[in-house]
């Protein structure tokens, strides 16, 4: 028989409750919770506001077994979660003198003294274990009441992640059932949605389990997976399965089998070979560099970067011939590919890697509209460009014309 | 006496609970609810699930005057809305013989039969006033229970929409009486959570209205100011005094009072005094460049920008002294003084703005420890730096060492 836990989430704060907030954290958790076979149930988000807040806490431990709570554990007047939560709960609230002497001593380490307020993040709850955190000063707290867990995690995702990671996921295994749940996600560059979907769903609609969702995500398409089975090997199993299947229609367009951001597949694919690479940027204004170097270690294989946004720094930088300019416009394919060339001889890399194009809101003429984009690809042996036509704003511009151009250089390394 | 009607929204439907999927009508009503002076006071998110779903509504008539359903008014199963609603209401549902002839007639324009299932979609709670959908089968519904009004929604936007437009909002207005809403967001840099909320809770207590919340997002400080007022006027009016009063506090620390990003700021302040910027970036690894070109326009004051990650790329492209890095590593003032320097002659602009750092993993030592950066400024007359050590993993340390980076040419430009 197939039993999972129940849980809910309750995310606080009023900010959430603003038009343009939206609650992230309780998709990471689901997503978390789901892995181990918990199901949430049930989603509340609740202002600073101490009366609907002990209801929702209350009501949760009448219907779930599994309680998390994002957010209200900072040193603010407006940070109710441990105060509520513990009336809510019938329990005590009192201050361990331990907490606040690491409290004071987490300050010191970056030469402050700790305002007074802070102490407020020492009140633990009674009966409470209480969850470090290595990434800011709001401790959480678990606690067991009557069978059902009660977790307190603080609000921004870098701190409340790797307590989740790291001091509740391990204690809520032992509490969960029979069936667990496993997701994967392929990511595809340069294909359409539709053109996904016409390839891949004669394949997935044979399956109720793996279920698949495709998701298109700026320049990506997402695919995603999610199996059960009694055991982790049996659903990695049934997802193994799979997406060999769409691999095989899908070809080299599927660029990660586990998530992996496009940058780490390009730099793990340097990284191995022992290449390295430049970039010469126009229209992306360095969002190329950035993503690479976003990766830990990428000072391995990324040596430079040049955002050449003037014709004179394409010119002076680049060494791109000005009468090439003044011929073809700064957006054309023998300026993209002596960009590429240019930026490789001047940083002696093994690839030279560019971008030229006119991202919008304004430049676009009837000739060359916005969104048209060259990218150039150089080697010892010889530099290849592509041109494209994106559609979307000028942060979407942007966006695709990077994953293009990363996509190029992926596909050269296979 | 300013009482604001206070409002709950309760989006139903299953795949709502999914780890990839948000619920974006609240965000939509919440801007409507707000511009006509009522408040969102909490969201519940809950699957096609009878009891829960039950208790929400139920619970949700003791506290709030308004209550927006979105979702589960569709024809299969476990489109539980209309059944569920009416159960936690203590009403009656039965069918419309009107709306189910209605509902027949709309298919038969689209040239199909009407399917037996759709005829669920006819039930109608017991003192509902039906909501004709233009843009679709599932018609909405609006009861008046005990002077709370409940009104349910189908769950796509393009049917939900010009719905609540066209016949909820109206009806609202009446009872939202005369108050309005208007937020507001200071952005402020430079300064931690605690010092902020240090220096303007003695302010801001003072007031039940406007309502301040503090928000801390990546490195940048977001106060967030809601007033209530007769009339947008006097909403704003309570916005200004008490902004002003903050600002004397906060001093130059704020920079932005409309939401505006920093790169926005920045960009504005040189564009209106007809200003260029270069950028030479180590750790950053092209953070600034990217967010400075984000905005539109920004060709007319972004003239070049290098990543130089190697020292060889410092050294040829920015023209830093090997000597001085060889006598003060890479990670020193002089360097970091020497790449603005260096920039801002290559690129002949008004400024020269420089990181480099260490951000992780890995990289530091017992002198210079992860975190550890140096931003310098250069101009015509001078050049300035500062030595940060910011707490954070890597993408942390390197979004708040381009923010203090953008805030120092900021704080130049003032």
């Amino acid at each position: 028989m197939l039993e999972t836990l129940t849980a809910e989430i309750i995310a606080i704060g009023s900010e959430l409750l603003a038009p343009d907030r939206t609650d992230t954290n309780s998709l990471w958790l689901t997503e978390q919770l789901n892995s181990i076979g918990i199901e949430v149930r049930l989603k509340t988000i609740v202002g600073d506001d101490d009366a609907r807040l002990e209801e929702a806490i209350r009501d949760a431990t009448k219907r779930s077994k599994v309680i998390i709570t994002t957010g209200g554990l900072g040193p603010t007047e407006d940070d109710v979660t441990r105060k509520v939560a513990a009336r809510a709960l019938g329990r005590r609230l009192s201050l361990d003198e331990e907490i606040l002497e690491e409290l004071r001593q987490k300050f010191l380490r970056f030469g402050h003294v700790m305002p007074e307020r802070n102490s407020r993040q020492a009140m633990v709850i009674e009966g409470a274990e209480v969850l470090p955190n290595p990434n800011g000063s709001a401790p959480g707290m678990f606690i067991d009441h009557h069978g059902v867990a009660i977790v307190l995690l603080p609000g921004p995702p870098r701190e409340m992640r790797p307590m989740f990671e790291t001091n509740v996921k391990p204690k809520l295994v032992g509490r969960a059932g029979n069936v667990r749940v496993v997701r994967r996600m392929l990511r595809v560059a340069g294909l359409g949605e539709s053109a996904v979907d016409e390839k891949i769903a004669p394949i997935y609609t044979q399956y109720d389990n793996p279920q698949t969702t495709i998701l298109f995500n700026q320049s990506e398409i997402e695919i995603h997976l999610t199996a059960r089975g009694r055991t982790e090997d049996d659903a990695n199993a049934l997802l193994d399965r799979l997406s060999e299947q769409l691999e095989e229609v899908l070809g080299d367009s599927v660029f990660s089998f586990a998530g992996e951001k496009m940058e780490e597949v390009v730099g793990l694919k340097l990284s191995v070979n022992g290449y390295t690479v430049a970039v010469a940027e126009s229209c992306t204004g360095g969002l190329i560099a950035q993503r690479l170097t976003d990766v830990a270690g990428s000072s391995k294989y990324f040596m430079e970067g040049v955002v050449a946004y003037s014709n004179d720094a394409k010119t002076r930088t680049l060494g791109v011939d000005p009468a090439l300019i003044l011929e073809n416009g700064a957006v054309s394919a023998p300026v993209a590919r002596a960009m590429a060339d240019g930026i490789r001889k001047l940083a002696n890399t093994d690839f030279g890697l560019s971008v030229t194009g006119i991202a919008g809101p304004g430049g676009g003429t009837e000739e060359k509209p916005l969104g048209l984009v060259y990218i150039a690809l150089s080697d010892e042996v010889q530099t290849k460009h592509r041109k494209l036509q994106l559609p979307g704003d000028r942060q979407l511009v942007r966006w695709r014309a990077s994953q293009a151009a990363l996509d190029l250089l992926r596909k050269r390394l296979i």
